[in-house]
């Protein structure tokens, strides 16, 4: 049995999970996940049915994690090897932009795909304040940085650039050059052409099946 | 000079990050934001002008960390002493669930409370899917445990528990058993019950002043 079982979709967050695997390094094996017909090992791992899901089959135990920015993150820590978590003096960027993107991104590109407003007198509720002003912030911390923790790639990279390669391709965030040039940067990646490589040999077997 | 310097409002979530810093037992100093008259070291540390916003001086580097989600794991980080870290077969459930009650938790509570209805055709493209599921898979969380991590207080209770505890104060998560029992157990904390005086204090004095 492979370390990680990893249920997914190819046309899925599963793919950031997919990146996150190769980067680590990790030993998995993939389960795919139909939207209409999901598997009872699935389902038993994950009530909700969310891709992407990871079991991780650790010693005695069997370890679920959900959530795409959770499972990197894990990732990260079970593969230390790898060189892909903060040093003591980056965690400060690593941690504030993985939540970053993970909360106030996310909230905003969905809040505006589906066409929600925030009031004017009510962005100091919203986590994100409005999806401009996120997007700017957003921009922002590329004025100084090739990557989240400065010079060198970490598993941040993985998620917060997802959020940028996925958001250009889909028009969910704005064409800014810091946006494409980091973008153009992580695409270069081994472990993301490889693990894409994949996701998209997925998606084409099923759309032919 | 304190450890950390500490900008926040205490009508915001930076509630939650002054419990972190009394879980932490962090040495820190409060900088008070007002709404309309934001400090220019504040702006300096970070431009969006967000509370809570913490600037740690660590060594010869000051590092800045925002989004309370962060700041808390930061702290944890920082303090390994503390014992608000995960051992190693609790990172699983500590991490997914920081970035559930960081991303989808908040995501589905800000929808609820803008009047944001997720059409049920799109539900698998927002990452919360909807409001009442967000809500159910969370009150799962609690049916064989009773913290993050099982038995035992970790830092992903400060920020998960922030969740429950405001939630059911303002409404904006359902009155359920299983959150109102874990809110219980968290106010009975020392480091929560020190926190809150201060920012009721303060919340006090703002409105006296």
């Amino acid at each position: 049995m492979a370390d990680y079982t990893f249920f997914t979709n190819p046309m899925s967050r599963g793919q950031i999970v997919r990146w996150a695997l190769h980067e680590a390094g990790a030993d998995y094996e993939t389960e795919f996940v139909e939207w209409q017909d999901k598997q009872p090992a699935f389902l038993e791992a994950n009530p909700i049915g969310k891709v992407p899901t990871i079991v991780h089959h650790h010693g005695d135990h069997s370890h679920v994690v959900t959530e795409a920015a959770a499972i990197c993150h894990y990732l990260a820590e079970m593969h230390p090897d790898a060189g892909l978590l903060p040093r003591a003096h980056e965690k400060a960027d690593y941690f504030r932009y993985f939540f970053f993107a993970a909360g106030p991104v996310e909230q905003a590109v969905t809040a505006n795909a589906m066409g929600w407003q925030v009031p004017e007198e009510r962005t100091g509720m919203a986590g994100f304040g409005t999806y401009d002003r996120a997007m700017d912030t957003f921009e922002q911390m590329f004025s100084d940085r090739d990557f989240v923790c400065g010079d060198r790639f970490t598993m941040a990279d993985v998620y917060v650039g997802s959020q940028v390669d996925w958001g250009l391709s889909f028009g969910s965030i704005p064409t800014r050059p810091a946006f494409e040039a980091y973008a153009a940067r992580l695409r270069e990646r081994p472990a993301y052409k490889k693990a894409k490589a994949i996701d998209m040999k997925l998606i084409e077997e099923s759309q032919n099946g």
